[in-house]
């Protein structure tokens, strides 16, 4: 089979590979399309992300759906032909995270396309049964592959405890600022504003139906709200600002969540506001037993998440899609490989 | 009566004025003694604190207990001669924080001894029935007057979700540090480590039963740990440094409480392991409906808690308990006022 | 002032009174519209509602809303003309319970229509102006009557902490199980069931947009779903059995709500499946700090509410009333006094 | 090796086996001590428990401590030799419950001496490494077997949210309860009363440091109560009117929790006053990633919970050791088989 095998930062190649064989309770998966991830382009570019370094020949990808080619032994809700997609991170289900309810920091994750697990660019998969989701019959394979994303922006609405009622704002519209708009509007939300530089991006924000999009760099975000201060501000820009914007914004007693992070030097804080109001800052990392929930999200808003697939690349074209993605070139938010097609 | 005035940075007058009349409700508390707070010296020195500045004459001092002088209509609770503890802040009890059960962040607070409202370095004060708590028969009013800073210890511990069979690591050991580590204690947790520079302190901190005290400035602490890392890391320290260094310290998943904090320039984060360990960062402000829990600390722990009383003032010496405290001379932890023997 | 006050059960006659004066910080408010809730029906037939019995004339009504008439001096937010939705039940905000966010449970509670305090079945009220909420200009009066009933539901799904994605089942579609359904919605869950034995009220259910609605009474719900088990079940029924059918229906680790109760004798439950599963039982009372989710709500579902309201009538026709919904005849679900028209 | 095998009700026989081969990541352990639960009574004396049948020879037994005996590739934290206490409950760590961070409701459970699984009354047994838990030096076998039923009273007390300072009632002072009331203490908890009729039970109770001790059948316990209501009531009674009395005593907004249930017909609860005071009635289930937990608790109260055992038998007496906890007689709480001295 295919795969596209990052050897070092920059150099991508395309081997081939033998079929993974699938052995009890695990499902074989022939992969139809996969997602582009920053964090792919990351690797892509520097060989690294967020700590984790590219050390040997890997296989990126993780946003991902396919159909299922054959069961190994006991598997029970899924047969061959299904459709599906699939949850990448494999946690161990035995260490104390785990045991916790907080896999997502399992001491033994296997997290497809983070080294040193292969990941999606590939023609075929091997997953335990129990992170392999069955799509509903109307949702294609392309908006399957996003339940990865959309999960993400579910977690980080579940580390705001964002609820009915409650105002939120949203720091950053790329693909996980827009989903999580679009999560936290599902939890019975108002979005109070979305701030974003990008042109095209502000007017995919009101796409999904916030009235309040702006670009709001080193503005004083609270004096450009129309109404009550936001009791949850989710900073999906990953800037060297937006932390302390987001602090400076939210209401007295309100929840921050950290999803995006600056890279370099540390990110200055001010502490006084925080503390006085007593702000929850929350940092959140991937998603944890949400996948259920993504596709719960995924059915309700098939049109707005379809509109955010904006490119679609051939497996051959993946260094392409991985130098638009990486300029936020032409409007681009999510870059889908449709890795069968190849 | 006599009343220890601040009228301005560095000067502090003893004025006369009236004993306050009592109305519906309300409780006449003859002042016995009152702790000083570094937000006290932070007036007193620079004529402003964590942003509140002291614009009009003012009367320091919100640690504080004393006998119950008059009653006035409607007090059922309470009766003449009663020895009592004080909650300092009043808050409405009808804004939305404090019907969400967060009255600490109550927007008509009327807190003592904070711009503009008086405190207790004073002969007589009056206050709500609902904010007199009756002192136990043995307990001294030196004690009593420690209820305060316990409640802020008890509402750390609160913030951070602090558990039976936990492990929790304190930065600083001055008051609320140690009284930190005692109400941690008392919730069932083992204190890991204790890190502070002032010798005195760390023997103080050895004195109420941890073991492991060290001088971890600049220090990686993990390494200086025995045992897992914590769950629970509480920075009372107030450093541009100790953030981070919690955050480096505690186990995934963990809880990192913020009670004092850096003055000047932004703290730097690097929110890369925040994110990839999903550590909570928990700001803390004074405290909310902890005084009964601070009660029971203080029956418990009595003795712990009054070794922390390392000096006596009058209200003559006011400015030198200021100094002192300031300082962090002769060993200081708690200095305490006896007003009523002025 | 026309009055409805209830002399003693059954006996309800029509008095001249006093309008209320204003003080400080409060509201009068001339009172244009207010439901019959089936605590009204309970006090006018029985004389007597959950344990609180009418030892005085009293005034009932408790689901309002008016136009402001006059304000007291300080109130700051609402003026002369703006038309108001009440929160009918004023809490202390002092005692223990206020204290730690549950003033729902108040110790000192004055909530309108419930011995001994006067409700709203007359042509002015007074209130403190935090319990008063201005309406939004498109929103009638009769719907803003209704932020009381939506409120109680708000509060019933927050006890249940329903979800995004979750399944919920309702059992009992009167007023306050329909509002539960639309706040369950709103919050993002799908309604796994609704039962109720009246016609009239199942074809209300379907109209919400709820497919499985069913007479359910005495049967095993759990074969009457199609899909997996609800994680929370919210008995709005107050049957002698719904209790036990819900704790058979609710998936294992799910929430059972109790909001409506079974009168006589003790409602029989067999804890060893809730034991083995693990099923939180939760009864409710009417809401704590839910009226701004109301409001939301009746934003949101204005036409689904006012569906609701199946029957009009005057001040005269108020005995009229009580039969109706105490007969559950007509098809009646809420039935609104209109106050100002008498 | 010798296991002792129920064969049906009352039909208990010894049986040679061979002894279990250890795989990858497990540990052979070689049981020393094996408590006797009320739960292998019940299989004994009617072959089922809770619902749960013995319809194949099973052997009981889940309350043990041993001696690693070998261990299979890839176990890291364990070696022969090793005194260790064991989890008797293998989770699948994958099914929607083990996700969600509550294993003790896994679809797959394997729980040791519950149907089909066999216990401990044997001489060795084969468990996961993650299941197994090194008992400090200075911890006896017969003290780590009693890991199990604290990690049961553990859970209680975080099922009802125990916290510093809360007052707690304990009904029935048998194994579970006794080790409660130490759990809540440990949590911080003052035990407001613990009610029990067998009179050596109570003399256990005081000698854990409880006062209000007494034989509370049908008494309405809120008069014997000397000071506020408690917070927390924890039903480990599971009698049929337990969970009322419960209900009635607790605080306004408190919780209950329900450990023991009475068999037969349901048992009656009168939800009116579960209502008004928003009662969270709480049953609880065994235990959820408890046992560090527990084993903190072990060497903080080692001497209490060692008084508990009040019984010894070999193998050879373990029906002896079923009637005498059957019948509650000659003051036993906890029997222990000394498994390994048979």
């Amino acid at each position: 089979m295919r795969a596209a095998v990052l050897k070092q930062a920059r150099e991508l190649v395309c081997e081939d590979r033998a079929i993974p064989s699938v052995g009890p309770g695990q499902v074989l998966v022939r992969v139809t399309c996969c997602g582009v991830c920053g964090s792919d382009v990351h690797y892509y570019q520097d060989g690294e992300c967020g700590g984790n370094v590219v050390e040997a020949p890997l296989v990126l990808g993780h946003e991902f759906a396919g159909q299922v080619a054959a069961i190994g032994p006991g598997v029970r809700a899924l047969q061959e032909g299904d459709r599906v997609a699939i949850e990448p991170g494999v946690a161990c289900g035995q260490c104390s995270p785990c045991r916790a309810g907080r896999y997502n920091l399992c001491a033994n994750m296997r997290f497809a396309g983070t080294p040193p697990i292969d990941g999606a660019y590939v023609e075929y998969v091997v997953y335990p049964e129990a992170f392999v989701y069955k799509l509903p019959e109307e949702m294609s394979d392309t908006l399957g592959a996003m339940i990865e994303p959309v999960a993400c922006a579910v977690h980080a609405t579940q580390r705001g405890a964002v609820a009915l009622g409650q105002r939120v704002a949203i720091l950053g519209a790329g693909p996980i600022g827009l989903l999580t708009a679009i999560a936290a509007q599902e939890r019975g939300a108002e979005i109070a504003l979305i701030s974003e530089p990008i042109p095209e991006r502000r007017r995919m924000a009101q796409s999904i139906g916030v009235t309040n999009v702006l670009d709001g760099r080193s503005a004083n975000l609270a004096q450009l709200i129309d109404g009550d201060q936001p009791q949850v501000v989710i900073d999906c820009a990953g800037d060297q600002t937006t932390p302390q914007q987001a602090i400076d914004l939210v209401a007295p007693g309100g929840k921050v969540v950290i999803v995006g992070f600056a890279r370099g030097a540390g990110v200055p804080i001010d502490f006084g506001l925080a503390i006085r109001n007593e702000i929850d800052i929350l940092p959140m990392y991937r998603f944890c037993h949400n996948h259920g929930e993504a596709l719960h999200v995924l059915r309700r808003r098939r049109d707005d998440v379809a509109r955010l697939i904006t490119h679609h690349f051939t497996m051959d074209e993946l260094t392409d899609a991985f130098e638009l993605v990486g300029a936020y070139r032409d409007g681009v938010v999510k870059a889908m490989i449709d890795v069968a097609s190849a």
